[in-house]
């Protein structure tokens, strides 16, 4: 049962998050093979107690390969997917390059893991901030039809790769040590104690005035929840938070649903842990939920602006659900 | 013209503030009366190049003054505003104490100016999210009649005073240093690189799971804006800011209006600042907000869920409009 592995950009903050989840995970791995671009090739990685070498990614890189591992861009994900195609690899693709695509099945195990089995080869898995919002409204989908959505994001500099770590890092010490001369290469503004309404921070604004992240949000969480009929609104917003983002979301539903009911759902529903205890100040926060595999769900309140309205407060851990683990959730339901 | 004021909570952050705008913008001071709590009582403050010495806040200490701005507290106001009122004084209370009194107007300048003359010696200053919020959507309401605001906030530490910023910086300085042992005064949770869905910090939560924060969003822009029938749902953010507010606000109109005419609307509102283009990734931020008097908008854009709606992002300094500019424009409109 032990099948050969391939992770595509082994060296970046999704990559690493890769091998630590195969690895506690216990995935049945035959062989594992690391590729990253040029640079990064030589380069040592520690896995199971054994040093593996990175190999740079080519198209003879999936050669003997069962599950591929993407997480190194759209670009990259276009240009190598047909490759490891070719050589019999099923992709589990993290980028955004095939999301849309309608025989590309996008994946959330928790929310459609029947769609799986659609698979043509790719399997895309869902932007961080997505994925993290459908494992909690997807129990309340099932009983009460969701209508309309309106999420604002709180979202981690550890979704804009381990370089935006070492930026927000080192602008903070330098504006606490009185430096006025921090030079930027990753965020257009400062992101040290300030929060930034764009994500990503390199891409074009559309010509609607939105972000292609909050586009993300309305067109994957439809295909997600398979259901085209469902609303949704974003603002997407980077914060001076290393890992774990965090939504504010308010869901309009078809049929009313009391705060207490979703609640009692959400206590029971996969991959969720209710933190809502607000008499003792206890709420998700991105801190807890760093390093954590589950959906942490709270001050979940009824929306007394309209009819069947809820509040809630989202948080997971952005490289963990919001992408490696969720990857190889469906790597495993692939076995 | 020149009147005698009283500044009661002058060694806070907005007391700090209301110095710096009462010299910017030569106010007419007859005699300047700095009150504050007995520990901080004999404390010298340089004003217009003068020293004045903080005195202790006792029920005798309005006599001869005019104008009372208070800035200590919901408490200090309700022990002391009466004293100020015998005294014969007009207080600017920016606590929470009286806002919601039916006899007491609560006022932002821009927005209900024509409420001040209503007063019976008491003009409350809002809330500091509420405030940067309806500066900017009372142009769109006065158009399109505004039916519902869905409303996220991204609040700096200093809404909670000087000492919450300090925290901040200390909490920050020691997880870049390594430390794990930081011991917090203020929040209840970690909030360097971290956001915090409480607000205030020390206030217990309602019963309908709601923070006083998110109330006063409701029932404050409601009065502000003379219209009981706009619904109001909120979601009160604690970020690690040190100043200004952001916003992330949905609003449902009853008549269509585009993103256009939203932005043609707000470039000639009083008050507000246009930063509204994507193209050069600009848009209202924190850092740059802060020391200002706009409110400044941006990111406005149509929003595709409903028929009527728009998304904006608006931020502002919220120790000087969101509290001592409002209250000191107050004043200076009684003159």
């Amino acid at each position: 049962m032990a099948v050969n592995v391939a992770v595509v950009g082994a060296t970046g903050a999704v990559g690493e998050e890769f091998l630590k989840i195969l690895e506690s995970r216990k995935f049945p791995l035959k062989e594992l093979r690391l590729l990253a671009s040029k640079r990064s090739a030589g380069k040592k990685i520690r896995f199971c107690g054994v040093d593996y070498t990175v190999q740079e990614l080519t198209k003879h890189s999936f050669q003997g390969i069962k599950i591929a591992l993407f997480s190194a861009g759209a670009s990259i994900s276009r240009e190598y997917v047909p490759y490891a195609l070719e050589s019999g690899a099923i992709c589990v693709d993290n980028s955004s390059a095939f999301r849309m695509d309608d025989d590309v099945p996008l994946v959330v195990p928790e929310v459609n893991p029947h769609d799986i089995v659609k698979h043509h080869g790719v399997i895309a898995n869902p932007n961080c901030s997505t994925i993290q919002m459908v494992v909690a409204l997807k129990p309340i989908h099932d009983v009460a039809r969701i209508k309309r959505i309106v999420v604002s994001t709180y979202q981690a500099v550890s979704g804009a790769g381990l370089k935006a770590v070492d930026e927000l890092q080192r602008e903070t010490a330098s504006i606490l040590g009185g430096k006025g001369d921090f030079k930027r290469n990753l965020f257009p503004h400062q992101i040290a104690f300030n929060v930034l309404p764009q994500i990503p921070q390199n891409d074009a604004f559309l010509p609607n005035g939105y972000t292609s992240e909050e586009v993300k949000m309305v067109n994957e969480t439809r295909k997600i929840m398979g259901d085209h009929n469902i609303r949704v609104t974003a603002t997407t917003v980077r914060v001076p938070v290393i890992r774990g983002h965090s939504e504010s979301v308010n869901v309009e539903t078809e049929k009313k649903i009391t705060a207490a009911e979703v609640k009692k759902l959400l206590s029971a529903a996969p991959g969720v842990k209710l933190v809502d205890d607000p008499a003792n100040q206890l709420y998700p926060l991105a801190t807890a939920a760093a390093g954590r595999d589950e959906v942490f769900v709270g001050r979940i309140r009824e929306d007394e602006s309209i009819d069947n309205g809820i509040n809630m407060w989202i948080v997971s851990d952005n490289v963990r659900k919001g992408a490696a683990l969720n990857a190889i959730q469906i790597a495993e339901k692939l076995l």
